[in-house]
C-alpha cells in the first residue's frame, strides 16, 4: 500500500511491487500476518498528527505504508542478531536506549524515537524490517490474530489503568466503554479488581460491555444526568475515570465523577485542538490527579499481553480481508465501528 | 471584628464587647496572639466563597469573624481535655474523624468539616474555643509571630511540594515566587532538594526569590518568552512547576515548561471560574501529572512547621497592629503585598 | 468468662454474674453476637504476650476477659454520641488520634492504643463498652457470623497483600494457605488480580486451597525442593512471598522464593524468638524488599470488609457455641483447627 | 596487570605487553585515566565472589584485570558507533536490553549481564574496550579524578537513599559514615533534605563526619548505647538507617534505631554467611522495611553524578600512583583506607 504522489492523504494504494527490505545490522526481516487498524492510520492517512513533543509531524516518510499493530513472523536475520525470535513487532520501531526516558524505562517517550505511524513503513504489508532489539516477543502460545490490537490499544489502556493505582474494590469508570480502547480498558481494570461502570451509547453496547465485565453500564443517550448517576452508583464518586472516547464534553464531565483524590486518566485525543476543561478550582479544592498515557514501554506491552495470554483480557476483534481498508477507514471517521478491526495480511507457512 | 447587619460584604467593623466563648466539652479556650492574613480572608469578606465540595458557601456564620491562621495560648480547658496544650490552632477547626477521608489521614477533606473561613468565627479576635482533638500543638521553641501562615500557605505548599515527588537535583518552577504562598514554596522545594526557578514580576522580586534559594530568577515582565527560557536553563523542561499564582495564564502555560513526565501542582485558585487550559494531547503525549492541593492534614501541617522550627524554611512576615486590617485587605485587592502579613492580636503574658 | 485468681494463665473460667459496663463519655454499650479465636488470645490466655513496642506487655488487665474478633449490635450510647452505630467492634479499641502515627492514618501503631488483647476486657462476653469514635461499623448488608475473623485476620493479611504493590499477573506466594490467616491472603491476593500458589500440607489442604482461589498448591510434606517448584511454577520466582505461618524456617525459605526486587510480606510471629534468617547478600544481591504487617488501619479494615460484603473474599470459618472455648484453646495448641472459629456469644433479638 | 598463572588469589602482576583489545561492532576504545579501588576488586583478587543471582562466581575470566571504577577518554570507535562518547564508563560492563529487568530500567540486575569484577577485564589497564550502548557518558565538566567511585559507591549509596523514601526532615542514620560507602550516603541523604547522624569509630572521623553535613556524630568505640543515643537524638527512632558497614553485628542493631514504618537500608555485605538477624517479630510489630541494594541503573547512575557536578556531592578521594595497587589492597584488607582510593593509570592527552 502506498500513494504514488508522495504526499499525506491523497488517498490508498495498493502496490503489488513494493520492495521487499533487507534486514540491516540487528535488524530482522518479518512477514506480517496480522494488523490492527487504528484510528491514528486514519490521522497519519488524513495527514494529521502530532509526534511526541506534541509539535505537528512534519518527517513523515512518503510514500507511506501505514499500520502500527503488527503481528509478524521473523523470516530472516541480519547481522548481529543473536535473538531467538519469532512473533511480534511494537508501536515505537525504533529507540535511541541512550536518552533519560530510555535509560528511566519509559522509552515510549524516547527523544529520538521513529515509528510506524509516520517514520518509517509500518505493517499493511507484507514483509517489514524490524529492529532486533525493541522487538516485543511474543509468546508461543498466543493467538497472533487477536493480540495486534493489544500491543497499542491494549497496552495504552494497561497503562491507563495503572496510572490511576487500581486497587481491589475500587470504583472506576470508562468512558467509552463500549469501544476498541474502552473494552481493552474495562479488562484491564477489572484484572487489578476493580468495580468497573462502563459508559457508552445505545442499549445493545450495554450486553456487550457488562459481558466484559463491567458491573454497571450508563448509556448517556438515555441518562438525563450521568454525573449524579456515577456519584448513586459509587456512593460518592469514582476512584479513577478512564476517558478512552475522544471528546472534549467526555473529558469535560470527568471531574465531576471523581471523588475527593481521585484520578482523571486522559487515554483519547480529541482530533479538535481540544482544551481539558476542568475547573482549577475543582482540581484544587478536591484535590484531583490527572494524568496522560502515552502508550508505554515494552515490559509494560509484555504485561499486558501475558493477561491476554492467560485469557484475563480478552480483546474483541473482527477479522477482515487485507483488501477491506480504504472501507474500513470510512467506517472508523463515520463511527461505525465497533472493537477492534484486525487486517489479515499474509498467510503464516 | 464583625458586621452589624449579619451579612456577608457589608463591610468590617471592629468590635469591643464581642462575647468570650466557654470551652465545652473536648473544648479549648486560646488567646489568640498572632494570626495571618490569607487571600482566602479577604474573599469570605468579599462574600465569594467556595465549600470542600466545589460549591457556593451558603452556610457562613454571621456575623463573622475572619482569620484562619492563628496562633494563641491555651488559657482554659474544658471538659474531657487532658492534653498539655499551649499552642496553635489549625485551619479545618473541626473534623468528623470517621469519614473516609479523617481515617485516610486526609481530613482536610473531611465531608462533615467546619473551618474559620465560613462556618465558625476565626482568629481575628483575642478569645476563641477550639476542638481540643484537631488542634495544631506547636513545639515550644517555634516563634509565635511567624509560624501563623505557614498553618495554611506553608502547609499548603509544602504539601504541592510533596505532591511533585521532587528529589534531590530536580528542577522546579515556582510561578509567583515572591508572594506570600510562592516564597515559601521556593523554600520546601530548596528543602527537599530541587534546584528552583523562581518566576514574578519585576527586578526587585529578583533579589529576594534568589536570597530564599532560587537558583534562577526570571521576571515574567521583562522575558519575551518564559517558556523557552525555562527550557534553556533546564535543558529541556522541569520536573515540576507549582504555581501559586492565581492567574488562568499562569496555569495555561505551565504545562508547556514541563519535560516529559512532569508535574503540574495547582495551588493558586483564580477569582473566577477558571479552566485550566491545558490541551487535552499535550497531556497524553507528554504523559503530564496535574494534581491539585488543599492545604494538607494535620500531620503534614506538623512536618511543614518542623521544617521551620529547625531554621530550614524561614517565612517572611511582616507583622502589622490588628487596627490594620481594613487596609491589608486594601492593599492586597491591589497586589500591593509582597510576602505575608500577620496581624498582632492579643498580649501574651 | 474470668479467672477468680487475677494471675495470667490459671485457666478459663466461665462467670454468669460479670458486670455490665455503663457507657462513659463518647462509648457505646454494644451486645457481643460473635468472635473470632485467635491465637494470640490463646498467647495472653498462656502468659505470652508482647506489646506494639516489642515489649512484653505488663500491663494486662486482671481479671482478664479475652477475645478482639467481635462483631456485635449498639444497644446503648453514652453521652457525646450522635453516631449512627449499629454493628462492629475492631482490635485497638483504643487510640489517640494526636501522635504521629494516629495522625498518619498508621493508628494501629498508636503509641498510647489500648487493646482487648491485654489492657481491657474484650469479646468474649455478652455486653461490651467501646470508644464511640474507633468503632468498625460495619454496612447492613453484612453477615455477623463471618465477619469477625475478617476484623483481625482479613485486615492483617489484606494490608500484607497491599504492602507487597501485588498488581494483575504478578506471583504471589502464600505460606499457611489453607490456615485462619493464610485461606484470607490467598483471596486478598486473588482480589487484587494474583496468581497464586498456595503452600501448606498434606493433599486434603490442597483442594481448599485451590478452591478459594489458588492457581497452583504446593504440599510441603510431599514436595522434596519446594522453593525449586516455586521457580519452576513462576519461570524464575515469585513476585511476593506472604509467610502466615509462625515458623522460623518458612520465613528462612521465603527470600530464595523470591525473584530480584521481590518481596517478603512477613505476617505469622512464630512464638520463639525467631530471627529472619535471610542472608544480607541475598537481601543486597537480589535487590528485595522486606516488609512487617501488624494489622492495619480503620480505613483499611473497612475496604478489607467491603470485600467480604462484595462476595470478592469469603471467610471460611465454623461456628460454635460459646462454651467450646476451653476446647478450642485445645485444637488450637495442638495445630488441630482449620480456618477460623468463630464463637457464638449472645443472641441477637 | 595480571596474574601469570590464570588462577584467582594467585597475587598481583604488572604485565607491560597486555594486549590493546580493538573495539568491536557497538563498542568503543577508552583510555583509562583513573579508577576507583574498591573492597569488591579485593574480593575478586582473593577469590572470593557471588553473582547477582547469589551464587559463587564460577566464570571469572583468567587471568583477570580488575577495578571497575574507572573513568577514561574514548580514543577509537568500533563499527555501528555514532554517539558522541568522550568520558565514562559503568560497573555493569554488558546488559541484555531484553529481560525483564533490562525492561524495567533495573538492568543492574540483567539476567545475563557481564561485568568487570568477573566476566571481563576491568579498568585496572591503560587501554579497555567497552559496549557503547552502556557507557556512563560524563559531562564535560566533571572532574574525572574525583568521579570513579561515585560510579560504583556513590551510585550504591544514591539508591539506598532513594531506597529508603527519605523526604526533608527525616532522622537518617548511616552507619559506617566515614568509610567510602558512607560518607557519600551521608551527602547523598543530606541533598534529599535529611537530618543525619553519623555512626564510626574515633573522634577523629567525628569531625570529617560532621564536615560533610552529619548533623550528629555517635563514637561507637565511645558510646555506651548506640541504640539508646539514637532514639534520644531522634525522639523517637530513625526514619531510615543505612548500613554500609560489612558488618553482621551492624545489621543486627539497626532495626532497634529505627522507629515504627521505618526502613533499614542494606548496602554493605558482610564476607562471611551472614544473616539478618533482626527478630521477626520486631519486622512485624513495628511495620519496618528492609531493603537491599545492588548498585543502581545507568539512570540513576546519572543522577548521583549530576549531584557532583553541582557540587552538593563532593567524594573524598586519594589520589595514588597505578603502582600502589598491592600496597592499597593490604591497607583495605586491614582496614587502615579512610575515604576512598582512586588509582591514576594513564595520562590524558
Amino acid at each position: 500500500m502506498s500513494t504514488t504522489v508522495p504526499k499525506l492523504g491523497s488517498g490508498i494504494k495498493f502496490v503489488h511491487d513494493y520492495p521487499v527490505p533487507k534486514p540491516g545490522h540487528n535488524e530482522v526481516l518479518a512477514k506480517v500476518l496480522y494488523s490492527g487498524v487504528c484510528q491514528s492510520d486514519l490521522h497519519t492517512q488524513a495527514g494529521v498528527a502530532s509526534d511526541s513533543r506534541g509539535n505537528p509531524i512534519t518527517k513523515v516518510k512518503l510514500p507511506h505504508v501505514g499500520g502500527h499493530e503488527g503481528v509478524g513472523r521473523i523470516v530472516a536475520i541480519g547481522p548481529g542478531c543473536d535473538d531467538d525470535i519469532r512473533l511480534g513487532m511494537f508501536f515505537a520501531s525504533r529507540v535511541c536506549r541512550r536518552c533519560e526516558f530510555c535509560l528511566a524505562g519509559k522509552e515510549q517517550h524516547c527523544i529520538k524515537s521513529t515509528n510506524h505511524l509516520h517514520h518509517e513503513d509500518g505493517s499493511f504489508q507484507e514483509y517489514i524490517a524490524l529492529d532486533a532489539g525493541y522487538l516485543t516477543i511474543l509468546p508461543d502460545d498466543i493467538d497472533p490474530a487477536v493480540i495486534g490490537p493489544v500491543l497499542c490499544a491494549g497496552l495504552t489502556t494497561y497503562k491507563a489503568v495503572k496510572n490511576a493505582n487500581v486497587k481491589a474494590g475500587d470504583w472506576v469508570v470508562v468512558v467509552g466503554a463500549g469501544g476498541g480502547l474502552g473494552h481493552l480498558a474495562v479488562q484491564y481494570a477489572r484484572a487489578q479488581g476493580a468495580i468497573v461502570i462502563g459508559i457508552d451509547g445505545g442499549a445493545s453496547k450495554g450486553d456487550f460491555v457488562k459481558g466484559i465485565g463491567a458491573s454497571e453500564y450508563i448509556d448517556f443517550t438515555a441518562t438525563p444526568d450521568i454525573i449524579k448517576k456515577v456519584h448513586e452508583l459509587t456512593g460518592g464518586g469514582a476512584t479513577a475515570v478512564i476517558v478512552t472516547a475522544a471528546s472534549v464534553k467526555a473529558f469535560e464531565q470527568a471531574a465531576d465523577m471523581l471523588k475527593v483524590g481521585g484520578t482523571l486518566s486522559c487515554v483519547g485525543i480529541p482530533s479538535e485542538k481540544g482544551y481539558l476543561l476542568t475547573p482549577i478550582s475543582a482540581i484544587v479544592i478536591k484535590g484531583l490527579n490527572i494524568t496522560g498515557n502515552l502508550v508505554g514501554s515494552l515490559k509494560e506491552c509484555l504485561e499486558a499481553v501475558d493477561l491476554v495470554r492467560r485469557g484475563v483480557v480478552k480483546p474483541k476483534v473482527s477479522i477482515r480481508p487485507f483488501e477491506d481498508l480504504p472501507k474500513i477507514y470510512e467506517e472508523l471517521e463515520k463511527g461505525e465501528v465497533s472493537g477492534r478491526v484486525v487486517l489479515k495480511i499474509a498467510k503464516d507457512e
